[in-house]
């Protein structure tokens, strides 16, 4: 199986890299808060970062405390920027494809992932890897696209009123699981859809407990400033989600 | 606070009889099999039926092996029915709203609910009370209108293509939770959206964990002789849980 890596892809590269470094996007406002929120003490823990992209977090997490952090990312250009901009003698970036984990010879205390696995087409298989690599107690947390975004296969995504504002979201084939193909500054994206229910038993059956589960939504305070997330109550963009490993 | 009690209406009564008289509906290929499946051997054990309304499942559970079954419902309609039809030795009926059941003066091993929550306001209460009767170790089973289904609040419920069938699910205000008057036989039944998180962290701060979670979809081999439920590939009908409370 070739994963993808449609992170090298230069025009991608290029639309993501523009869109991370505004400040004000629904990563910062919604996803990070949330999946910092849940992340235990890191102070001397050892953190495994699964798609570090930039390595922003593994500079937070040794900033947390944490003593020894590995970032690895399918894109070596990636890599290229984490290690001019988010370097560290506590971190080391490793390139490859997450997928791959289970030949890591290192244990961790905490795994982290921001919005990688609705790339992973054998989500399953890394799970258990994760499982593997995670000490007793070992804290897994991790971030995706929403099931509402990932289940989306064609067509039109929103149903709109006469002056064009959002009404609907355009729901389909939710339990129909697997590949879809977004268009995401390029086209061909690949997405891998999964329901709630699987996600949660996948992780149940591999031997983790669910600790917390966000579906971030905008407060009423932040949409007073920001009103273009009001959107966001009808389809959170974001599932997180904070695990155990049993002792 | 007074609870709904929809099920002592004539009119919702017998539409809601008739619908289960019919041995081919979504609760009989669907929801009921996924909610038994969950259970767990109850050979020997004392178990609690929320909303039992005509007493068929505390039926099933004597048959089962369970020693004690105390079933209750807020109909009093449903339950001269649950009675009639389905008494036993080792049933109990009572009738309560199940806002009420902290106040009952017995321990269970088993809590069970079909279909019934989305109908209760403070799910954070019942869960509690349900927490405190159950024994360590014990087992909640509950199903409930899935939260695509609940989070409906106006307006249709799909968009069809010009043959009239269903083409997507117009999903609205999935992250506004609470109140929802629903149309079923008759106006103004009044249902309570959750979102998953939400449902899934009161589970997990009362004291639960969890331990499966099913969405019901039909089998390919299913819609050969069904094909009526392709849609529940859009949107499945029941969103079931399993959890334990912690020993």
């Amino acid at each position: 199986m070739a994963q993808q890596n449609i992170f090298d892809n230069e025009i991608f590269f290029d639309g993501y890299k523009k869109i991370r470094e505004n400040k004000v996007n629904a990563n910062n406002l919604f996803e990070i808060p949330a999946l910092f929120s849940m992340l235990p003490d890191l102070e001397g823990k050892r953190v495994l970062d699964l798609g570090c992209g930039f390595g922003e977090h593994c500079k937070m997490f040794v900033d947390l405390g944490a003593t020894r952090v590995l970032g690895i990312d399918i894109s070596s250009k990636m890599l290229e920027i984490a290690k001019a901009e988010n370097s560290d003698a506590k971190i080391s970036y490793m390139n490859m494809p997450m997928e791959d984990i289970r030949h890591l010879n290192e244990s961790f205390d905490v795994v982290v992932s921001s919005l990688a696995f609705h790339y992973v087409e054998d989500f399953a298989g890394v799970v258990k890897a994760i499982y593997s690599l995670l000490d007793a107690n070992g804290i897994f947390v991790f971030s995706q696209e929403h099931p509402f975004v990932t289940c989306h296969s064609s067509g039109d995504r929103w149903t709109r009123d006469e002056s064009g504002k959002k009404k609907y979201l355009n729901l389909s084939n939710y339990g129909i699981e697997g590949e879809r193909e977004a268009t995401w500054f390029v086209d061909n994206v690949k997405v891998y859809h999964r329901t709630f229910s699987n996600i949660i038993s996948t992780l149940i059956e591999t031997g983790f407990s669910i600790e917390q589960m966000i579906e971030p939504l905008p407060t009423e305070e932040l949409l007073e400033t920001h009103p273009e997330y009001q959107d966001l109550l009808h389809k959170p963009d974001f599932l997180l989600l904070k695990t155990k490993k049993g002792s």
